[in-house]
């Protein structure tokens, strides 16, 4: 129990020192000495939390996004979007490099691609159940392509954060569900 | 005169293997010698054609993506939007991994920044026009508010290309351009 405080810090320490070599290395020139150096941890140390470079580079990864399990229920689907969209927002501004790595990583790695296609499609279907539920309540039409709407919602945002670098402030991210609520 | 096909093809293989390295180095480390070696050339010919790296990579670039002048003018907005969507679709399977590369080492060369910020503006400038067309002609209120317009285009489209791998089918892209134009 003595030593509880000190391994958490170990553990903050081994997950932002993977971001940070990650972000320099990518995947396939991320090493653990280099990670351990970092952290000024033990490579057994690591080894000991993560069986692979793999689950150390995804659990760095999902520790840096907000919690995707923290549903919005404002009450009605525009609210619920509203919300989900200031996640993303805080996403895509968070993890800053590592995101624009995963992307431009996409394809190289069997590994990587695999845990990072369960990642999107968990936050998807994050979104999908904010949708599904303002159908069961009869607030939008049961046929909705709820992976189009998904697209409509979050292509946006990842466009001006990966191509342009225009502003995402409160009234765009209204505008933009708006759009995708429009169109269904 | 005599020399001239020579000169086309060794422009060719020169932009062709400018593509080949800065896919697998990145800009940090795409060296000219690498660049001359897989083009088969010297690098006094690379060096008598491009004064720069960042010449050599925007050139590489710029001629492996369809031609951004020449507009579509098929008589609707709705017609026009969907062939310049086709178009990025073109561009984004054609370009795939530089295009990955280029938005990944956003904000790591000022240099690349700016010439990528200006390829960007090109073509979303490009796009405005065909917006600003159909303004003119009364297809569409003058308030129309394009950048966004633009954004709600080309993000689908870039969030599958870079995100998901969803397919982008003709369909796809008709209710894209059809959602955007219901949002105006």
């Amino acid at each position: 129990m003595a030593g509880r405080p000190r391994s958490i810090e170990a553990d903050a320490a081994i997950l932002e020192a993977t971001l940070e070599e990650y972000k320099h290395c990518g995947y396939g020139g991320l090493c653990v000495d280099a990670v351990a150096a970092r952290a000024g941890v033990s490579k057994a140390t690591i080894y000991r939390r993560y069986a692979s470079k793999l689950d150390l580079v995804m659990a760095s990864t999902v520790a840096a996004v907000p919690d995707a399990t923290s549903q919005p229920d404002t009450g009605s689907l525009r609210g619920d979007l509203i919300q989900r969209l200031h996640a993303l927002r805080d996403l895509l501004h968070g993890t800053g490099r590592v995101m624009r790595r995963l992307v431009s990583e996409r394809g190289d790695y069997a590994e990587l691609d695999a845990a990072h296609a369960q990642f999107v499609a968990e936050r998807r279907a994050a979104t999908a159940s904010l949708i599904e539920r303002a159908i069961a309540r009869g607030e939008i039409a049961a046929d909705v392509d709820v992976a189009f709407v998904s697209d409509l919602l979050a292509g946006p945002l990842f466009y001006r954060f990966l191509v342009h670098d225009d502003v995402v402030d409160d009234t765009y991210i209204e505008r933009v569900v708006d759009a995708a609520l429009g169109a269904v």
